[in-house]
């Protein structure tokens, strides 16, 4: 059998005083942390497109990454190769699950039956390789971008035409994704949204893509496909303004067209930041809501004004992240799925390696530190004494609904001289430090 | 008695050929534009705060603005002033509206009775001028981010009594908005939301926040107020982050927290940009939605991160801005509130009206050129045309909700080779052109 | 002979109230504007990378544009069709220049010596046209960002071999355009810059690129090239940081390293946004600095945060341009190229005309009002009065350098209650608007 | 005596695995790091603006911090017992350096005169605290920006009368600075710049910003003050664009206007990134051109667009800087100064003490980790490495000028096939995190 990735043995734990850049630091898959293996908290995925698909371009340069089936031609040569290619890979890397879009996988054909003909035939080959090797797909996906056909928008396009067309790929990608047994299926809507107000119709739009959304709800269930369904927020590029902006217009436009109960979200970290939020508060946002669901793990550079992907590296994301992934009660049927691109001048196949390696690694000692602040629980016993007002008196009778503006009003005029405390935010941030550094 | 602008007669329409720049080059008031007059259409509102209050300072400068009632001192004598010369501007600049928040107009005293018992004597007065004038009251807000006790937020701070002192005083706001008869109340939340989530609890907060809305509307119901209700969405500064981010967040909140039938939107032109969004988004987004209530009548400078409130001079702006509000119908009972400020460095009581001048004219512009847009229909023509695909055929079906997956995936093996058209977006740019700079 | 362009016929002018899409509006290329014709003043030029070669992908879409060469196949075919079609298209639009990177034009071939042989094929193909149809090089320029061996920079490449291959292609680049009587020759540096700051050598970096410039410079000289050298700014995209931010940035390096006497800087307005700057300030800066040489005309959009390359559409930024480039005494050598590309949904041939007849109509009436504002002079008064303090008494002794801080001193003493002029921003932006308007 | 500060003893190092929030976990002065100890390492300076002056304001809030000496109201009083706070706090945090705009540290009076009467007054007594407790003058410098007369610029303002107003100022301070031996002497030019260009000679005011610094200099050497001249770069806020945008302006600045040999600048981090840059970037690109000469020690925040002026917690930036440090050959005569503020809303003096514990040990932190990284030299081998085809062959050539375009093309034409080497950014993360994490 080919080996693609001769260079690397499995990577494997040795520790924080290890010197082998080939090992985790960090990430132990069977260290019990809490309640669960740090495997079951992490629910690490690889996601196909970047890792296995992605040609190392950018929007001034030409193909770079060097794969070891460049060799091939044929694309479904090219896509079986990369099939295997990817079960070695996360052999390798100790990675339980993985993610696809439709046409990563398998490429297109002259015609949409011949695309779906191709993509069935890879299907069968990867679930061959699930089967041998119990890797798992965390959430299967829709490419509803990148061909001209979809230029105006898929769902949201204003020909009826591509709306059918968009229909029938979802469609078989939720057959795939329920026969590979996916916990999951993501939304992203790379081209739901606009580049000229003075061409949309928006409101016909929005409804088209909320009629969508039904669609797949329906058929998902006459199909039997019990994953959760997830949107993935994102304000722009590829189009000037896309309707799924971030978690609270989300939370909204499933509120007005009564997805809110079959939705929840899959927040990226460079997604939040693109639209001015910290990954942090996408996640805190989406969790008091009910809506976390899932999460694309990757960073972004936040004095660059567009999608970079990078793999995380920070350990301050990484433990706040956590920090909110663990209050959730974890991410499962979700996960931690690295929608990272290693960068185009990292291009040979053992970058793949040491750039996953930085990322679990990363999230495990997030994972550690976030664990820890919980069982000292230090930080939650600042914010509980900070909010303590609302728990007695008149704070616990407004929040009980005990009282309107007349009571409250008597009350203010007798205690009008109001006594502050400190937020403190500093000697929080070193509280968060000393965890970090520590652990 | 005192005249506070002898520098300045009555601003009057002179049109277009004019040299006068104390003149209206556009703003003729009682022309009639469609089936309105320019007044209706428009409803100009000055801002109280900024052009009677504001001393002109930055977070590095301080007071640099001249006003005739500097040589006064004492604060009740200040803000009386104010008011007398707040009339003659709108008497001399012919704008109907005017808005203000409590703590703009009175002083604060040393206590909350005193807060209101000056605020009272105030706006007794304003009333007697109200009355004098016909000037009218666009809306009444009140100020619930400047004094320390907001510092950590005001229905959502941590501390209880903060809550029920902001209640105490949007009561009376509440009151003395109905007393003078003011169309709308608006919430704008300048504290409402965290400088760091280490220190917040976020759920609390939203719920308290909702708790707060449903208050007001509970006692503006028991007291009869019948105007609008109106959230300002802004999505930082002062604070690191606030809960009313933009008008798809706002959607959200409402939704869930059971708003949405009594709340609308004030939109913010420099709000809109900060939070990343085009003013002509905000609106629109707005509009489809049902919430575009009012409008603060302003604009940013996109390559500053910060509010900038300048008077609206951008004629691009003022056109689209003023198409959303014709295809919404009009904004009454809402208005144009002009929440702009003179540059610190034009500090000269006459650059008030040279400021207002210059937004009420590009406002008349865009009036005309947005009118005269929906006249010809040229756009909306070129808009309906290119949907054409879902009033007929599949996409009709679509649209009436006959079809499912199934249906369209038979659909699309038949349709796979999809006929698209351009969107022409420069082809629209230019023609944009074309009108504004014809009228 | 091939027709490519066989919808469009010759664009011309038809003044304002036209209907006509495809006639010019305000370009009116024989009509004398001062002392220039319009075609002298504007020296508008296309780029032949975004119209002929660029294919309408972006970062998540592929190639959507059709071409009327898309039927061919063979490279060196479809390079010498886009020539054709090139000259065409210059022809049918009355744009005199045009500008090419080398690789735009003609294929890489296998080896260096094989690129070189079809760059020269089709330069021979090119000057023969030109002979033909009188439209001339505006400049020309080598691609040294699209391989992957440029990946890490080129003059900046960490890789010796990288630079000399650099040279080679920068060498053959100047000698075409000599010999295509080229007025300038333009270096943008997409690669020249770092991703990352933990493997690089800034120093080295930056000597490196200064010792390629001046090598240019010294075999520009040997060949006989007179034609203008010009630097082309950008801060970033596709590199996380490039040396050549801004003017300002470009105008330190060039003292630093002894360029100055030899580069001007070719400026493109949507690298002035992405740097924080508008259009105008670059202009400006350079303006005042002596080292205007040349424009990249295109606009973006400030909500977003990469190069967008729109068309210029914007009155505003094409009047204010006109205004710096009149004040410089026009541009020549360097001209207006539109380094602009039609958005990708703007996928038609017919798209190419009328986004360029868009931007020749905007920069013509930015034109006509930058001109009017000049021969008015109502601003150019306006600011001289502003600093007429320093055109006698104290200010004329600053000037002149015969004080110093002693002499300052002791005026300042009696001098302390100092009398201030507003500055008048929110007039001066309406008398803007009344000459935009009124052109 | 007073005691300003009786909740908090001597700040003292007491390591890793501390519990008292009122101790250094790092910083331990006399430790020696390399050849120097932590102390003379890191030159740490407490900004008097900002902790002993500053009243927590924002632009939507009033004074909200409480401090000790707010019982006092005749403004000398307060400025004294700020000073005797200022060395209290000091000599407690173990801060050796404060710096001090003129105007922090004492009140403006009603004319100039007073006003430096009032400043000699208070430097006297800092002279005599000086004297008693070693603690010395990082830098001192003017504020030419709060005061309205400064609106429109102080070197840059259209009035002469301010030009030779804000020299009388500079003037004195540098009389004082060389008076208590300060040891730099800073510009920050808050108002050098403008706010729209339609009112602005630009050209003028840079000529005259370059003739107030070469006056500055020319009377600081007549006064024989012998300390180091720094330009603070910021590229906006408060003004629209400030000339001194960032490193790489102030470098074409300095050199056009024969200023380079005598200015240095000081970076701030918060101004960085407002320019579009890391730190790390500015501190590089200073050190490289032989220009860097102190820090302004805060952080940003890079979702935020203004200046938010925070402590630095951040370990990833402060270990990069003090890596840039280091390779500097340390920052004296410069220092690290904390031009940072507490939060609005950590209002009490401790905060105070928190916040300056956590911006310390977090610099601490960062020298330990450079120090480490420069010790084992992972990271200098790994770019050695990278750039070594410019020692020996054709890169040595090149970097030795005994090549040109002809001799590479040359050899480029043989040497074609270039082999290239991945740049393994995520590699070097990883190893940065190790590093981190273990010291």
């Amino acid at each position: 059998m080919t080996v693609y990735f001769p260079e690397v043995e499995q990577v494997r734990f040795e520790g924080k005083k290890t010197d082998n850049p080939l090992a985790f630091r960090y990430y132990d898959p069977k260290r019990v942390v809490g309640e669960k293996t740090m495997e079951e908290h992490l629910r690490f995925s690889v996601a196909y497109w970047h890792t296995f698909v992605a040609a190392g371009v950018d929007m001034f340069g030409s193909a770079a990454a060097r794969r070891p089936w460049d060799n091939l031609t044929d694309p479904m040569e090219v896509a079986k190769a990369r099939v295997y290619a990817a079960f070695e890979f996360m052999e390798k890397m100790q990675i339980p699950f993985f993610c696809f879009h439709d046409v990563d996988v398998a490429p297109e054909g002259a015609t949409l039956k011949e695309t779906l003909a191709n993509l069935d035939e890879i299907a069968t080959l990867m679930k061959e390789l699930m089967a041998k090797t119990g890797k798992k797909l965390l959430w299967g996906t829709t490419n509803l971008f990148s061909h001209p056909r979809f230029m105006h928008g898929a769902a949201t396009s204003p020909n009826a035409d591509v709306f059918a067309y968009a229909a029938a790929r979802v469609k078989r990608t939720l057959e795939i994704t329920k026969d590979l047994g996916g916990e999951n299926y993501v939304f992203w809507g790379g081209r739901e949204g606009y580049e000229t107000l003075l061409n949309t119709d928006m409101k016909l739009e929005l409804d088209n893509l909320a009629r969508f959304l039904h669609m797949s709800l329906d058929y998902a269930r006459k199909i039997g496909f019990t994953g959760q369904f997830l949107i993935e927020p994102k304000p722009k590029e590829p189009t000037k303004h896309q309707y799924d902006y971030d978690v609270g217009t989300v939370l909204g436009f499933l509120r007005t067209y009564d997805l809110d109960k079959d939705f929840k979200v899959n927040i990226e970290a460079n997604h939040a930041t693109l639209a001015g939020h910290t990954f942090q508060h996408e996640l805190r946002l989406a969790r008091v809501n009910g809506i976390l669901g899932s999460v694309d793990a990757n960073q972004g550079d936040e004095l660059l004004g567009w999608d970079t992907d990078q793999f995380p590296t920070n350990v301050y994301t990484t433990t706040l992240a956590m920090y909110e992934i663990l209050l959730n009660g974890g991410l499962a049927p979700g996960g931690l799925n690295f929608d990272a691109k290693v960068r185009r001048g990292s291009f040979e196949p053992i970058d793949l390696f040491y750039a996953h390696i930085a990322g679990m690694d990363t999230f495990a000692h997030g994972l550690l530190v976030a664990d820890r602040l919980l069982a000292t629980g230090e930080l939650e016993e600042f914010v509980a004494d900070r909010y303590q007002s609302y728990r007695s008196g008149i704070g616990e009778k407004i929040v009980r609904g005990q009282v309107g503006f007349e009571e409250l009003s008597a009350y203010a005029l007798d205690h009008d001289q109001i006594s502050l405390s400190s937020g403190r935010q500093e000697f929080l941030e070193a509280l968060l430090n000393r965890y970090i550094l520590e652990v």
